[in-house]
């Protein structure tokens, strides 16, 4: 199922189609930043994820400071990575357009 | 000019003004954590945040986790707080509905 926590050789494969983001050292999240050119594109980039993320109904962890997202992804009730993770990261490495 | 660091005493009048808002202990932010009752609800208002900030181009530094909005206020430029930063609280703590 979609939010059954995956093991550690799955998450190695799921992270070859996200090769951008970053596991967490305790391996419960991965991770990633963003660059934008203006807090208008930074904070566009947002909305698009929140939709996305919405309607996933699976939400980020995110902060933002001008032109720079960071984003970490998780699934609590699960205690750590499963596929919606990977998911709503492999959605919101298309929605960046980096 | 609003965007000259304010003095200590000048912050302490200015913080009467938005009693919710926590000076952090250096004195160069201001900060305040917002509930919703829902991930809709706090990432709309991050939104009308964000329409405000541009227009007055000063941006905060904020995360999100689900239905909770962190915020933080500071002018780097100045190297601490200025007039920007109690303008645009008021007018966060205006658009929060709390």
């Amino acid at each position: 199922m979609a939010r059954d926590k995956l093991d550690g050789e799955t998450i190695t494969q799921a992270l070859l189609k996200v090769p951008e983001w970053t596991l967490a050292e305790e391996g419960c999240a991965i991770s990633r930043t963003f660059e934008f050119r203006s807090f208008n594109e930074a904070f566009g980039f947002m909305t698009r994820v929140a939709l996305a993320a919405e309607k996933m109904d699976h939400h980020p962890e995110w902060s933002n400071v001008y032109k720079t997202v960071d984003i970490q992804l998780s699934t609590h009730d699960a205690g750590g990575l499963t596929e919606l993770d990977f998911k709503l990261a492999e959605k919101i490495d298309r929605l960046s357009g980096h």
